[in-house]
């Protein structure tokens, strides 16, 4: 043992998250030895009410502190579109586009046969409930452009083919900013594919 | 606010650690949200305890969390010599090349009239007064080979020159399997300088 138990025990502890080897542990450990004492307290304190605090909202299963989540409880929103996401901070990402306009569901993974993730496995049977309980018009598939994200989207599709419900999907393409040199040939096709007029000839 | 306050205040204060940036600390707080509530426990405990189980040792002011720490207590190493280095992790280094040899004085710091450190600042009251106590018989002065490093080792010297006391001054030069080409000047000058005979003429 290099270093006085308690020392050696927070290096362990921390070493194992994500991205922080043995030398950043320690070096992390030894930050928090000289900080200030109501810092050490307060992040100890935030990490262990984190996951007694945190829980999914039961209506759209973003990650909320009350139940439902301040967006489910946003008046204001458009009840008759939901937006489809994978994960809460995909639904973060959209809503720094798009404050405050839309209502989400998050389904916290995609279909993914090779790994055993079936529809049942993500929250598309809530989803499914939830189109029908809230009378949704529109579903905004906003699923990343990757084969998974596609297979999901197709099988929503396919699964509210007999409901009242219209469905697209976001495009994908260059992104703003980007070099078409630089950018993979699935994605130029992709822009090609989803090119808009800019003049009627 | 993008996420719940709870997740908020987690990653402000993960992002004050060093090398933790925004980005990390989201990434970390996401992380420790999903991770098994046992670690997540031990994790924020294992933080809370560090500064009240940790101390300085009274004899050497190594951080221990017992007083006198392991290495005081332990009768086998020589009582007659002590090793003075800047830092505890700089007591670690020399105690993994030479295991349990030597007794150690940590200064926590080095002499540096630009910052205002002086001798007063670092533990070399405390050090004096531990050479008369113990009846130390020699000093090895192990701080760094920096313009504060020998600062500090030469005052040492003058301050002890009174006394009965061998003092030697650790090695500077190329380092084990070091290529001389990426060695700068100073410690070539300081390698021939400390060079040693390996045959006599």
């Amino acid at each position: 043992m290099l270093y006085p138990e308690p020392i050696e025990r927070l290096i362990e502890h921390l070493s194992k998250l994500p991205g922080i080897g043995k030398k950043t542990a320690t070096r992390l450990a030894f930050f928090l030895l000289n900080a200030r004492q109501a810092y050490v307290g307060d992040l100890s304190q935030s990490i262990a009410e984190i996951k007694d605090k945190i829980r999914l909202c039961s209506t759209c299963f973003n990650i909320t502190d009350i139940d439902p989540c301040h967006i489910c409880r946003d008046e204001k929103r458009d009840k008759n579109v939901l937006c489809v996401v994978e994960e809460p901070s995909h639904m973060m990402v959209i809503e720094q586009a798009y404050p405050g306009i839309y209502r989400y569901h998050i389904l916290h993974g995609v279909i993914n046969p090779i790994e055993g993730i079936g529809p049942e496995e993500i929250r598309i049977p809530e989803m499914k409930e939830r189109i029908i309980r809230e009378g949704i018009k529109e579903l905004i598939i906003a699923t990343n452009p990757t084969i998974e994200g596609n297979t999901t989207a197709h099988y929503i599709a396919e699964l509210t083919k007999s409901y009242q419900v219209k469905i697209s999907r976001i495009a994908s393409g260059i992104p703003i900013g980007g070099d078409i040199v630089y950018i993979d040939p699935l994605t130029i096709k992709s822009a090609l594919d989803n090119r808009r007029n800019l003049k009627e000839g």
